[in-house]
């Protein structure tokens, strides 16, 4: 997930100061960490769309560009690796702005004495993602630090891609009444990872959901449906990408907990470790934000594609709670979906 | 500098060989690498053309895409500094493909305890760089990694920019005959990196050239120069970008050692230590080919510009020595100029 921008509540910078795990987060201290350091140098009609890419005109053509550091431990996980995962966000972000044709670069920054042959592996993870997703890497860079300076590998990914005429997919487009999908259940990547972290076992392995998001988009957008706004839920997972629509488009979103799908093994591992399941990062969902008029036929969409087949409505925009994201559970109650300070798993993607 | 892919002389890969600084110092390690990790996963057209940018076609427009890292050590040196470096080292790189109105996006990987205070300062120099070159920066990510597995802060910047219409420069263009311009004396980036590193102090403080070089290619263009090439020396200084040009464009380059510009801080630094300083990094310099007819009003274009006023004309390319960079020295004799192995300097960028 690319870092956005947000300027409200900017909180003034202590001195002494220093960055925490949780800055990277993706949850309230990255937002402030924007608010405080980026934003005032470098605010910008792009930035301020607060979009998973930014969207530049570029000779009369719309350009889609992102970029996201990969830094997660272990480098190897259950259902994928470092190489997919950069490869699939940065696609992902792409995707998210309704862009095709993703052409991706890719920065090494590698530690002295990391294995050649994991540096073998990682690369053909990313040809391979990047084959099964139509992405071509066009251009590269490797820096080397010294031994102990760095943790093996880690992996910048940039993208740009081509928004097609007509398509319009940004926050600020999100309308209440809005209906919210999901394209299918969340958790996985969390649960995958901190499977091998820490050398946890669960009994019912959860694989990573990690995968491209582009294709999903372009059958939306194929059929004709509107698309308004586009999030896939990575670092802070489902409950994070929510909050990040309803502050950056001010609006409320409600969503119905018995409606989120989450699989027997994370729902047992989150029980187990009192996670909160819709707040553990995936790296292959999304959520879309369509007219309700065209929530079912969106539906349809979503649930031919292999990696829609889950997809569900979740919940609506409404005006009440403005910049909130409400759950109501099962029992009928409702308990807000706060931004949390940080991710509850540190080093995630 | 971006990482160029040569297919030429593959190496096997030895079982339990491990990354060393030399793979990322530019040389023909950095090369080696290139050829026998990234090519046969990702070779392309793009990729093939061998630029410090890939060049595009996006909705019918040609579009450049580069991203750097940069790890420089220390982050603060006479002249510059890492955020300064990032945003110029992108700027630079898609200037070498003739492209304009460039938009960058930054990544950082941040180490835990990092103090924000810093981090201010990196992106005040970012904000300042960008605005003295027009350059604007669109998106950003942030990732923190745990104390002791990073160095504080590493910085990858990528770029995007239009070509336009009727520019086309890349090394396949490079003819023999053509005349070889270098924009301005070379190695001062390195001695002031050095200067600052391990404590060592020279007599003649020396500043880096740290600089953007967007203004010069748009002066050689905006007076319907026809530029073949352009390469900005940054790791492994001029004489490894002119090998690169060599290798890539199968031609050979003559350089007339008298013609190279070196100031007196960066010649006594470089006697002191025994570096050889056409091997010492620039970060505001670059070579341009022009044909031979071409080259006086090429000089007299680069020496109106600032950062071009001491712009020489230093060789000459031929068909002799193909791949290779032949030194014609003062006393007359002529000297290999060799891709070396690594960087002299290590974390020089």
């Amino acid at each position: 997930m690319t870092t956005r921008f947000d300027a409200s509540c900017p909180v003034p910078l202590a001195p002494d100061e220093r960055v925490q795990l949780a800055h990277g987060g993706g949850g309230r201290l990255t937002r402030q960490l924007i608010e405080r350091v980026f934003v005032p140098a470098f605010d910008n009609p792009a930035l301020a769309a607060r979009h998973d890419s930014a969207v530049l005109t570029l000779g009369g053509q719309r350009v889609a560009f992102t970029t996201d550091g990969y830094v997660v431990q272990p480098r190897t996980f259950p259902g994928g690796d470092v190489g997919a995962l950069a490869v699939y966000g940065t696609v992902n972000d792409l995707a998210m702005a309704g862009a095709r044709s993703a052409a991706l670069s890719a920065a090494f920054i590698l530690e002295e004495g990391f294995a050649l042959d994991e540096l073998h592996g990682v690369v053909a993870s990313m040809r391979d993602a990047a084959a099964a997703c139509g992405a071509t890497l066009v251009t590269g860079d490797t820096k080397v630090v010294d031994r102990g300076k760095a943790d093996g590998l880690f992996v910048v990914t940039s993208g740009v891609g081509l928004v097609p005429p007509g398509v319009d997919v940004r926050p600020a487009r999100v309308r209440p009444g809005d209906a919210v999908l999901l394209s299918g259940d969340v958790g996985r990547h969390g649960i995958a990872v901190l499977s091998v972290r820490d050398g946890l076992a669960f009994e019912s392995p959860v694989e990573s959901d990690c995968a491209p998001l582009d294709g999903l988009v372009a059958g939306l957008l194929d059929a004709g449906i509107d698309v308004h706004c586009l999030r896939d839920a990575t670092r802070g997972g489902l409950a994070t990408a929510l909050n990040e629509i309803a502050l950056d488009a001010r609006v409320g979103v409600e969503v119905d907990e018995a409606r989120v799908p989450i699989c027997d093994g994370v729902a047992a591992a989150c029980e187990l470790l009192g996670l909160d399941p819709h707040y553990v990062a995936c790296e292959g969902r999304m959520v879309a934000f369509v007219a309700a008029d065209d929530a079912g036929r969106a539906l349809d969409v979503l649930r031919g594609h292999a990696l829609g087949a889950g997809a569900e409505r979740i919940g609506t925009v409404t005006t009440e709670s403005v910049g909130r994201v409400v759950l109501r559970t099962r029992v009928g109650t409702h308990r807000l979906l706060d931004l949390l300070s940080g991710e509850q798993l540190p080093r995630i993607c």
